[in-house]
């Protein structure tokens, strides 16, 4: 859906990616990146800011694939204000149809003070350099000014002068504490767009943090400011309070066009599939009242408001459900189902997975439609997701039994494959669960510790497919992963082992126990 | 805390006991609802909305107990303007201190013609009569304009001077479908208190959905355009996308009063205690990034933040956690802890109990600690909790043994007591959950159907507690109950055996199955 009316167009630039994957706990991998960046481009976020690349090498690795994969959209590296920074953001974005270079660097009295210790002088000469080095590198160069709205007016204009002087093509006002006011927020903008005199040769950004809660309004009001493009990030993740909200700007622009005259480039049927495939890779649940994207968004509970929806859906709905992409769950697919009407259902849940991916889903899907009367789109989504999640495991599980109660000790057995040898423990624990990770302990010992553990019932029914989310942390790396199975014990362990797999993948060496072995 | 300044003081109004009690899904029970108008009043909110007394007698009942405990706030009961109605919520509130009736009736062209079918002037000799009536019964009256914010301002200002003219003391101008931006909202609230000529006899009121996710910033732009009351509800939960957050209008008033001079009487310190104590009645989970109350939302990941954090605190956080009352949680008990230490402990966390509860939940912690070496606070008021909805049971869990594993079925062994028998039964399911549930469906024929079956881990590491939420619907009434276990099926039993338990305690009859009697 691109632009047809003669309102302002404003740029969405989503980073999902970046600001919402380096908040506590949201670590995704690169298939999940991959997967959540082509849902982006297919929607119609215009800049993909795909991550950090000199952070680590498995940042680097995610922004170059994305780069290389991503067909619409721009796709961005962040760097600070440093020429290794710059030169590894470069060199991910090298192969993107379209490659942006964002680097920042801090422009408040605060930051100077504490964090950069030095002078404003020196901080105008950093910026003049980097620019021109990220410019050397590339034609698309955006600058933020981190900060930026605890900053001197004064300052901050000569800073942005002189970053659009050495050639940034986009200069980012950032909120960064989630300190301003709306009124505040579309003051600065209108001043330093109205004062520096190269103004009109960039594009103006908001980026906008909820600590107040006000990221959404303060990015509507940059807009009215004069900024034309918003960053902000599907379910409003990121760091602390999390970022503007994708889904709640596109909307509040579409809903209230009126009087907020401003275009964007995104298929807003597309905001519930992105919403859920995030809060998915993530493992962050979103909060039942989160607005468009919450499964409390468009229901109404009151009678009043039910007799009202009843006589004109207008009285109480500003939005329709279709637009955002919500559909009724619908009875899709039994054990009946062949080959092709589940490839075109796959189609239809905007899903795509190679033959081999496809056989594999297609034969668990059967195993699950033997065992589960009703299977749900989102039983499908489930079993597609954990396909992804275990594509590369050195560890498989075989088989499990589990003995649990009142009474105790609960006791599991299992069976697991590693590297393609056979291993069987048995093991006590303080509840079911706790026994099932015992045994994984004994088989695979590790110093990772369980950071969080949680099931979903993925449908309704007492027959609902558990979803299990299970965290590790090793050392500084955290890893999160999700088990389906309709028994919770047995998506348990597979949520642990293949938490565990992807540990192995980055950081974590694993060795099976050798006493253990059958 | 009260005001100590020169600032205006805004006065807040908690409906998180009406408009969010009345969302999908968020139905508290009793026990439930007067803790939480209890922590509203220590915290000091200045209004309590206590329910919709004619809506049924739970809620009738619920607001008169309110009424007659509450110390400190005003409690309000909601009234349509129906006679009936407003008759109902001033019984409801005879018994209060301070006791306020808040009657409502739509004022915008949409909601007459559709949901009403009367005209602008049948609406008006509605207002008039209906805040008379509600006058004759309390001094302290609200009237509400419904839909407010799309009612023509010449007809709005018609029915605002009706209604002060009849003794209205506080006029609401609600948001209603989440509609409004900042500055219609503010100016809205700038007409009215202009043209209505007694205009300065009342208080002005703001009640804004988030639907577009602008309740805060709309809140604190009525604030500007002239009201004194914040209507907003804890977590943000209401109809559809929810109302106002209360702790983020607080915390921007308090974090931003340089260019926002208003005080508000709240006690922030006890925001997170709020928080905890509204997302475990309704089992509504709070977002990771959730502005003020989220896990995440004092978290500092990335390397840049952290840095900066360690050196100035200042440069990335603009309001200390403690500030919000949130404390790391702290290793408090073990087995040798004595009554008296756990009585302190009980009183420090802000849960008061009666004896007999107290000397049920030490018991359990006693339990508990035997088999767990760490009792963290979250695993106490996971125990207190889990006291308080399982009060009066008719239905208790005596035993439990479950087999489970890949190889299937599962089986299920239940042993339970109602009204004083003990009946068995053994039960085959689809995964152990499914097996324990059709143990208690054959003992317990009802109707209900499961809607949520949810597992949290209350506590880290692999022996954490689990803290399971079950929601049955029968007929209209769903009812969610939790049970808490470090053996996530007892857990899991418990929690289903309590929602029904909640069930038969108001609609549902329940018969044990005589067949099944041991």
């Amino acid at each position: 859906m691109t632009s047809t009316t003669d309102k302002d167009r404003v740029v969405i630039f989503d980073t999902t990616l970046r600001d919402g994957e380096q908040c506590p706990g949201a670590t995704m991998n690169l298939d999940e990146k991959l997967a959540v960046a082509e849902l982006l481009d297919t929607m119609g976020v215009d800049i993909i800011e795909a991550g950090f690349p000199i952070a680590s090498n498995g940042d680097f690795e995610a922004v170059s694939e994305i780069a290389k994969r991503t067909k619409r959209a721009t796709v961005a590296g962040l760097a600070r204000a440093i020429p290794a920074d710059i030169a590894r953001a470069g060199e991910a974005v090298r192969h993107a149809q379209r490659g942006r270079i964002h680097t920042f660097v801090s422009t408040s009295p605060i930051h100077l003070a504490h964090q950069m210790r030095k002078s404003e002088d020196e901080v105008v000469e950093i910026i003049l350099k980097t620019v021109a080095q990220a410019r050397d590198l590339v034609e698309d160069v955006e600058w933020s000014a981190m900060d930026a709205t605890r900053t001197g007016i004064d300052y901050l204009c000569r800073c942005v002068e002189a970053a659009i002087r050495m050639g940034a093509t986009t200069i980012n006002l950032p909120d960064t504490v989630g300190y301003a006011t709306p009124e505040e927020y579309r003051d600065m903008f209108r001043q330093v767009r109205e004062r520096v005199p190269n103004a009109d040769k960039a594009i103006f950004s908001t980026h906008c943090h909820d600590d107040i809660g006000l990221a959404v309004a303060n990015s509507l009001a940059g807009v009215e400011g004069g900024a034309r493009q918003i960053e902000c990030t599907i379910n409003g993740i990121g760091e602390r309070a999390g970022n503007a909200a994708l889904e709640e700007v596109v909307m509040a622009l579409r809903t209230r066009g009126d009087v907020l005259p401003y275009d964007t480039g995104i298929d807003s049927t597309m905001l519930t599939r992105a919403s859920k495939l995030v809060s998915h890779a993530t493992n962050f649940p979103v909060q039942y009242n989160k607005a468009i994207v919450g499964r409390n968004a468009f229901a109404h509970e009151s009678g009043i408001h039910q007799d009202g929806m009843l006589k004109h859906a207008n009285t109480y709905e500003i939005m329709t459900p279709a637009s955002v992409g919500l559909t009724k769950t619908s009875l899709v697919m039994g054990k009946h189902s062949g080959r092709a009407a589940f490839r075109a259902k796959l189609t239809e849940l905007g899903l795509s997975l190679s033959d081999n991916q496809l056989q594999d889903v297609f034969e668990r899907f059967k195993d699950l439609a033997d065992r589960k009367k009703h299977v749900y789109d989102e039983d499908i989504e489930a079993l597609v997701d954990e396909n992804l999640a275990t594509a590369h495991d050195r560890i498989k599980l075989l088989s499990l039994s589990v003995i649990a109660g009142t009474r105790g000790p609960q006791r599991a057995t299992m069976k697991i494959d590693m590297d393609g040898r056979t291993f069987t423990e048995e093991a006590d624990g303080n509840g079911p669960v706790d026994a099932v990770f015992n045994c994984i302990k004994a088989m695979v010992p590790h110093d990772a510790m369980l950071e969080l553990y949680q099931v979903h019932a993925v449908t309704e029914g007492t027959d609902a497919q558990a979803e299990v989310s299970v965290r590790l942390k090793a050392g500084e790396r955290s890893m999160t992963a999700r088990g389906a199975d309709p028994d919770t014990l047995v998506a348990s362990a597979k949520a642990y082992l293949s938490a565990l797999n992807k540990l192995s993948a980055t950081s974590v060496r694993l060795h099976a126990q050798h006493a253990a072995t059958v």
